[in-house]
């Protein structure tokens, strides 16, 4: 790994475990064993090196909520696969979580990778949505927006109730219940 | 407001505002305008003095949450108001944005009342929930523990959401999305 690409790791991981207030550029360079020189010839300074690293934290949620939603299977079958999907349901997600740090939220450039990533996440959700219902497999009185944002928010608030249970169990239960929002139509004819 | 109403008060601002971490003592005594004596008079430093803080967010939330469930109407009209209350969304939830306070997740004593909270949360919209569904006001196949998990997430995800937006909208959105769970039956049927 080349020294560029190892102060943007190293900067994703204190964030992470240390939100941006607590990732000073000292640290950032004793983790990755950068030095001072060369953190500051590949980047302007910490804001520049952080917007790297929540980029990057953004395109690779963006990438793994595509595998789903361009999988195999009905529309049902694909927002199933997106929720339930393996996740590390008690560390969080490393995207949402950063809605919770204020130094980041008061920075319109970190804030707007994590604004368009989560309008994304609810626009594309919301298409695939429509589509089922397009269909015939999701109920006509579907709403595809309001639907897909609460899907959307179930995940992330599912990691909230994971987290203060000390328990993946709780994000597994609250993404099962919200699969009833897509139970196929034809499913809920026949009860 | 006495001594110790002021700290708790201020400590309550503080890890609002800063987080755990960023909850100094001197911070606390300082805008508390409460001597260093006084502080450790009534607490025995910043753990107890932050269970105290915690303890009366999660009081709160209960509270308010209480309010709505034991409210006028039916079941639906129950949940919808706990999840329509008026809420400042782009604040977020001062519980559930502790889970992200890795400090606070660490020390059992600070975990707990966070942990409670959720646990008291889910079970008393469950129990609502099966009543609702005894009543055949709500569809039989609802499953009251993994739809009030999803209920709950819900309000937790959309303060992520109005944070990452920048718009509360996004948090009624949400929470319009999720009340199609406990559409009523005979509504459903009339479709």
């Amino acid at each position: 790994m080349d020294t560029r690409e190892r102060l943007i790791e190293t900067t994703r991981e204190l964030l992470w475990e240390r939100g941006y207030v607590g990732t000073s550029p000292k640290a950032i360079q004793q983790r990755s064993g950068a030095g001072q020189g060369s953190m500051y010839h590949h980047f302007h300074g910490k804001p520049d090196l952080a917007l790297a690293a929540i980029t990057r934290n953004a395109d690779e949620l963006r990438e793994r909520a595509r595998t789903a939603f361009d999988g195999p299977g009905t529309v049902t079958d694909r927002v199933t696969a997106y929720l339930r999907r393996e996740r590390d349901a008690l560390k969080g997600c490393p995207v949402g979580r950063l809605t919770q740090d204020p130094d980041v939220m008061a920075d319109p450039d970190l804030r707007r990778p994590i604004e368009e990533t989560f309008s994304w996440l609810t626009a594309t959700l919301a298409g695939l949505l429509a589509q089922g219902r397009a269909d015939g497999e999701l109920d006509p009185a579907l709403d595809p927006q309001a639907t897909a944002a609460a899907l959307v928010a179930v995940v992330q608030g599912a990691y909230v109730l994971a987290r203060a249970a000390g328990t993946a169990d709780l994000y597994a239960q609250a993404v099962d219940g919200a699969l009833a929002l897509i139970r196929p139509h034809r499913q809920k004819e026949n009860h």
